[in-house]
């Protein structure tokens, strides 16, 4: 297991890719990538259905657009982060071998594809194109830190990301595709709050990459964050292009929050259920 | 089951409790119920440990001050709001039968004593003078509409309001003491952040009563807030005294978000467990 940075780099691409357009998208993707690494950075997070866009109006047009898991496609993107000790996590639509559709996330570093992530909580019309998840998300133990992996609205169910922390995560990267919606008190998007109480009481950073462009019609919210573990945002970028920053994500591996309090450590499995901590991993 | 008004008036009562000075504590507590359901709230909270004070410096201090849960002050309390609807949640050290002390909250309406939930996450020092309450928190079905509760840093645990909204709470009722911390992004208190959050992804009005006063150097953030379900803060506090809003409390009873989209339905509980909502009361 290698020890996150206190300096890690992040890296967002609020890029805007377009139903219909799939292979000018997948270039989009490739230079996305290749650019942030030539910045520097540690990890790098895409938009969700970065390879194919969002406002679909038929399954033909997923099915279109859907890349296989092992397609060379993602390989190749992996190579791009080659000498580095980048991981790239890359939301794209994926053909799964039995012909089903999935809003999925790739996580990938120099050494090719280390998981492919399928959304469990699919939001509103996604559920007229695509299969939910059946497998709760992994956590990827790579050079830049132990990297958790969500989709867009999954973010939302607090059982995610607690169950990520529990995992051992030191960040969550969330590819994501937020229409636009107003904002809440402190002039937040109502994600990013939600996000940012998500990492404080997990004591985990967060780096969520939104999306740019108006596609059919729709707009989105542009708000791109990354959250520290104490739930601020440290970074924050509402038009498109790359967003970095570094963030210690060595915080995430202790727990405690006062001599007395641990974040983890004081929830009452004997209530609610949930896994112990790894302790071991700490 | 009496259905929650569109209207209901949430009231908050950020008063000072001093360690030491019980005799004053139980007045200020009376006069601080009996004024909110003189203004015509529907639902009244108080602080925590607005009985007791909180910076203790030994057990017998907590002693001294602890109350049992049938204690008669705690039925003079019930019969403020005799005569009307309302419902106050009042927190207070609790001595239990056996000796052991709790940090709890009552729930009182016009019959009397509806419910005494003890906090089941202690803050910190708190775990050198209480013993952790080893029951969920209670929804009370009142005239006012069906209230849940915690206290405190139960709140920054999202299994809790996740609980009391599958229970069918309309409202949670927060009864704490927060020491005073930095902000977080959007110039709130990480707690009132904590809160919103875990309203809007459960739909469900939270209300936040925090305390005042310098107690023994300790001060306070005063951040007493009522969030309504979409996760905004509709009114706040930062000084001593009453805080009255109006909340349409009917909002918490439909969980839809969009056409296919459900806060509670969308949860996955074959991957994370939890319990279904119930639907028949919604």
């Amino acid at each position: 297991m290698t020890a996150p940075a206190s300096t890690a780099v992040v890296a967002l691409q609020q890029i805007a890719p377009w139903v219909g357009r799939n292979d000018e998208n997948r270039r989009r993707v490739a230079r996305a990538i290749a650019d942030a690494a030539a910045a520097g950075a540690n990890v790098i997070v895409l938009p969700e259905l970065a390879t194919s866009g969002y406002m679909f109006e038929s399954v033909d047009e997923v099915r279109a657009a859907a890349l296989p898991a092992d397609s060379p496609l993602l390989a190749e993107w992996a190579e791009l982060l080659a000498g580095t000790t980048a991981v790239a996590v890359v939301g794209f639509a994926e053909l799964a071998e039995d012909g089903r559709l999935f809003n999925s996330a790739a996580v990938l570093d120099a050494s090719g594809v280390r998981a492919v992530y399928r959304k469990t909580h699919l939001w509103n019309r996604e559920k007229l194109f695509f299969t939910p998840g059946d497998e709760l998300p992994p956590v990827v133990d790579t050079e830049a830190g132990r990297v958790g992996v969500l989709v867009c609205y999954d973010l939302e169910f607090p059982e995610m990301v607690r169950h990520l922390a529990v995992e051992g995560a030191d960040l969550v990267a969330v590819p994501t595709n937020w229409p636009r919606v107003p904002k809440v008190t402190g002039d937040l998007f109502p994600e990013v709050m939600i996000g940012m109480a998500n990492a404080r009481v997990n004591k985990v950073a967060i780096a969520v990459c939104d999306r740019a462009g108006r596609e059919r019609g729709q707009e989105w919210n542009q708000g791109s964050a990354v959250i520290d573990q104490y739930g601020n945002v440290v970074a924050q970028r509402t038009d498109a292009g790359l967003l970095t920053v570094p963030v210690d994500l060595t915080v995430s591996r202790d727990k405690t929050l006062t001599e007395h309090a641990d974040a983890l450590g004081d929830r009452r499995l004997d209530l609610y259920g949930g896994d112990a901590a790894k302790e071991g991993d700490r």
